[in-house]
């Protein structure tokens, strides 16, 4: 099945940190059901572990062992567990009279693709068109629970994506429509995506909003909520979408800084976008298969190269070419009021940066998910290799 | 102004026929507003007429002279004047007690772009998303309208669009989303377009068909609409969408032939499309800068070269990939199913083509808009040339 033909080129040894240090509980959370990985899996060998499947600080299975994916018929039942776990807790909070926090993060729509037998076949766009309309029916189903539950006034919902479209995922991928190359990539692509807010009573319904914002901007915005003040002994990245959200007011001094493991590629203001580096992928990834922007060829943008602009960045007017097919050209009065403007927002940002130790540059089979906590329990511990620390590829 | 550097191929001597045996009251209509033409012209100078405006059978004055459209700022009031005359015959017709039938061409987000003053820089989408603004504007002032008349639910509005986005024009032009290449070619960029369908009581609002359809369906439709039978004497190639629009049901057998100049190019039904030719223009005209597929490169699909597929043709499944970068492969099974059941669905229509002499394939510079019907009463005739008909170009 096209949908298990996954040769993508992230690591096992990447994601949110599965040591118990790292696990949910540990930051705050008081339950947890889920994964701190995708599921990607060596599947039937034992070369690399299967990714575990956590209840709270404990490990209760693994992908493709107690949590089964048909790699054959692309059939499971996972997300169908991610939403029962996600209304029984809305369910037991609502009883307890309590406020909550519900942070749902299925991982369909992730390769290997898989949807639930009522979903099998239901959508036109193939296994990846049925998980999104799982998700979509999952989404509906905790909308109609807070609903039944009367408490829908008083809960604010918002939906997101980590990424654009892994296009390199061809059929079995998302869409990025009008825009340029997809996840991996700091083109349009692969870091602009819609997000949905729902507060029936305090947000207006059927309305669109063009302020920018990032995931960060939502522990900002929650703060605010909460009635908190904001920490004032260090620089906070996210800033509340509460006017944006409220009173459909609009911030367009707001910036986006586009990353790629430690460097900023490029930084949106209002409707223009700068790049100060481009690059989609290593000639020698992309000459294997691995292609970020199918079917797309825009010279000069599109580069296999690391290619910094730093000195004369490729800039975009995202309003009127959305698609970044069109640079503004560097002679034009536009380019020479933009630039500066841009660069003094950037002077700015990395004036308040302190660089951390970059966490994603070393990998170790040791770390990998062997013997998570809990495993003895379920007699699921797997012999743990010698630790051999090496400097990871960095391929996207 | 970008809006003015209009390059496209399009020649004055086509389109729908500006001699009188053509005009609207020859065929069926009371009245007319309008222009035969979009307003491409040659502006200043007399080497080729402006674009004649008719009211009725008589032209009343010509683009860039009478009808104003300003290069320097993109200002017209032309749309304003559309949506004058639309509104004004619905209340003529009203008070008079007549059923109508208003065919509603404006001719704005053509090329060169233009929009009325309260419009003008309103859209992040430059002059083009101004002039769709605008055009959005005057169908919203219909329907407003037909509710302020109480007519709306005896009245059948359907909007559409008569190719898909002209690319060529860049950043002038709109967007075809996820499809590939635009308006001139057979892909899906030049031949999809979405429909919106509007019967308040009748039809059911917020609902999406996903039955194919063209252009031509509209007579059927219409025709059943009103109680009429269908010519039983020959071929009608459009097909009722009464059922679809109605009841919510899908024909799966009807099938899309995708024509350019005299050539079936490709022909759908249901999510497969078979290309029999690809094309998109020719490498001297690409390389001039016409570029119907700007920023796309989907190697063995988009040709320069018009290419014979008929052996085997070219099978997408829209469903999984709209963008028609993943062909079938041609000893899948899927394929082997697929092309024999659309050859039996081509061969049927082709049995039922009865050739016409080709309009398009001969220019004559003396039939262009030098003396039009009406001309004499406001002194607006030119003098016209020797007729000297040649074989056009077929460039698009």
């Amino acid at each position: 099945m096209d949908g298990n033909n996954y040769q993508g080129s992230e690591t096992l040894e990447k994601h949110l940190g599965h040591q118990e240090q790292y696990l949910p509980l540990n930051h705050g959370f008081d339950e947890f059901f889920g994964s701190t990985n995708c599921h990607p899996g060596p599947f039937n060998d034992k070369s690399k572990p299967n990714i575990p499947v956590f209840r709270d600080s404990e490990m209760i299975g693994r992908y493709y062992e107690e949590f089964e994916i048909n790699h054959e018929t692309g059939e499971s039942n996972m997300t169908q567990l991610f939403i029962e776990e996600g209304l029984k807790f809305i369910d037991e909070q609502h009883t307890a009279g309590n406020p909550f926090f519900l942070y749902w993060t299925p991982d369909a729509t992730h390769l290997p693709l898989y949807a639930s037998n009522a979903f099998l076949g239901q959508s036109q766009r193939g296994l990846y068109g049925d998980a999104v309309m799982e998700l979509d029916s999952g989404v509906g189903r905790i909308l109609d629970r807070l609903r039944d539950l009367e408490i829908a006034n008083n809960t604010f919902v918002f939906f997101l994506s980590d990424n654009g479209a892994a296009t390199y995922a061809k059929s079995n991928g998302g869409s990025v429509g009008p825009f340029l190359c997809g996840k991996e990539t700091t083109y349009e692509g692969g870091m602009r995506e819609p997000s949905i807010a729902w507060w029936p009573g305090k947000i207006k319904p059927g309305i669109v909003s063009h302020q920018l914002g990032s995931i960060m901007d939502l522990f900002t915005t929650a703060v605010e909520l909460a009635g908190l003040n904001i920490p004032q002994d260090r620089v906070i990245d996210g800033k509340s979408l509460l006017p944006a959200l409220l009173k459909q007011q609009v911030d367009p001094e707001k910036a986006i800084f586009y990353y790629r493991g430690n460097e900023m590629m490029a930084v949106r203001q209002g409707l223009y976008k700068a790049h100060y580096w481009t690059w989609t992928n290593f000639y020698s990834e992309f000459k294997h298969g691995t292609d970020f922007c199918p079917g797309q060829n825009v010279s000069g943008v599109m580069t296999h190269q690391q290619t910094n602009r730093t000195d004369s960045p490729l800039l975009f007017n995202l309003g009127l070419d959305p698609g970044e097919k069109y640079p503004v050209s560097n002679s034009s009065r536009i380019f020479k009021v933009v630039i500066p403007s841009l660069q003094s927002v950037v002077d700015n940002h990395k004036k308040g940066l302190k660089p951390g130790v970059p966490q994603l540059n070393y990998c170790d089979t040791a770390v990998m998910n062997w013997a998570p906590p809990g495993c003895e329990k379920i007699n699921k511990c797997l012999p743990i290799p010698e630790s051999k620390p090496y400097k990871c590829g960095w391929g996207h």
